[in-house]
């Protein structure tokens, strides 16, 4: 069998114009601008895999993606050469060799989602495509208070969509989620050791029902001890979520 | 003569679609947008008066516009219905009723732009709108150093694009000219009485050369007394500018 060198690259994106990390047929994806990018560059079909999908209309930060080459090269190269190929909303921001073992997604011990919210009552226009818009104006401390209820070890079945079609547990562990506001700009911040499907969108969608006063903090107990997802939490829209940083060991 | 009620606005813009703030014919343009809105709320057609023109992929957080209704309003529906009708790059931030004598443009005593560089080996997707990237560190100690011989009253020739075409003095005063870095982004803040056509984006081109060590701190003085726009002055990319602040008396 042919050596590989495997190279792991940090990925930023505008995911705007995308349906999202994966390949899928007949859609624009992240996924699939990179292995373009890969087969323009090698002449070979080269996988990108991925920490985690993210959803259409979602943005990323620090995304964390390996692949393998057939030739050992300069990191740099490969880093410059994919940029000029790729369409300018989709940028390598690190690459590196790394060991053949390393993987991208099996390997990822936590990871720190961050989702921005315009709340004042219009929204500057520079801002429409990275933030959600919230005209009610939040209530910090009430969010705050209901995130304590979510942070440790839980069965977030109710902050996540369709979980027993992916998952085999519904159990995760978030470490931090914080709720800061700068200016007109409130930002919600979760690292945890991994996230079901729609789960941040759903923890968010819920946190703002809670920051607009139109469910009580105590609230958040009985929804997460129902393991059940109900219309009570919605999901946030995706505009305003990055993935912003996944971690290794 | 039927009685007129005047309105004062502030607006923001994305201006990436737009050929700039005047109405051109057949180009999308901010004014001709926000008059295309006003016509379908007033029925009429109404002129929209700027503080001044910005460039075709110019932004603004505080555009100045007054305009003409027959009928007195309550301006914060004024703004709603302009917010409903325009599109989503285009914000009426805030509305008020002024005195018929104020005029947007003619009362004006000052104006702030800023500019933003996005100084890093690679620009980030989400701020590629928004950001003139430059690779190279700026200095910008050399960058403050340079500004400080262009603040006060000065003959602003060297800097503006075809000044006698659209002004019988070239002569401007800069209150402020700041430079300051944070992160991964440096932005330049000019205010000053009055630009010249083109101006402020000549004067980021050659801060940008004098931060980059193109050209030496001491070249300013010349620069700026040889009165005339040579190719040593490059005029900065728009995507950078945002129009900031415009005030009155």
């Amino acid at each position: 069998m042919e050596a590989v060198f495997r190279y792991r690259m940090t990925v930023a994106y505008d995911g705007t114009a995308y349906a999202g990390w994966q390949v899928q047929p007949e859609c624009r994806t992240i996924q699939s601008e990179l292995q373009k990018a890969l087969h323009r560059f090698s002449g070979c079909d080269v996988k990108i895999h991925g920490s985690g999908r993210t959803d259409a209309g979602v943005h990323a930060r620090g995304q964390v993606v390996h692949l393998d080459l057939v030739r050992k090269l300069d990191p740099s190269l490969l880093q410059r050469a994919l940029n000029a190929l790729l369409p300018d909303d989709i940028r390598v921001m690190e690459a590196f060799e790394t060991s053949p073992e390393f993987h991208a997604r099996k390997h990822a011990v936590g990871k720190e989602y961050r989702y921005f919210i315009w709340n004042a009552p219009v929204l500057e226009p520079t801002a429409r495509l990275h933030h959600l818009h919230v005209v009610a104006e939040l209530d910090l401390e009430a969010m705050q208070e209901a995130a304590q209820y979510l942070i440790g070890r839980h069965d977030f079945c109710a902050f996540s969509a369709n979980p027993s079609r992916f998952v085999e547990t519904t159990v995760r562990t978030l470490y931090a989620l914080t709720v800061a506001r700068k200016g007109s700009v409130v930002s919600i911040s979760v690292r945890g050791d991994g996230f079901l499907y729609k789960m941040v969108r759903s923890i968010a969608g819920w946190l703002i029902r809670v920051g607009g006063g139109e469910v009580t903090v105590a609230q958040t107990a009985a929804v997460l001890e129902s393991k059940e997802r109900t219309s009570a939490v919605p999901t946030a829209q995706p505009m305003g979520l990055f993935l912003w940083e996944v971690w290794y060991d």
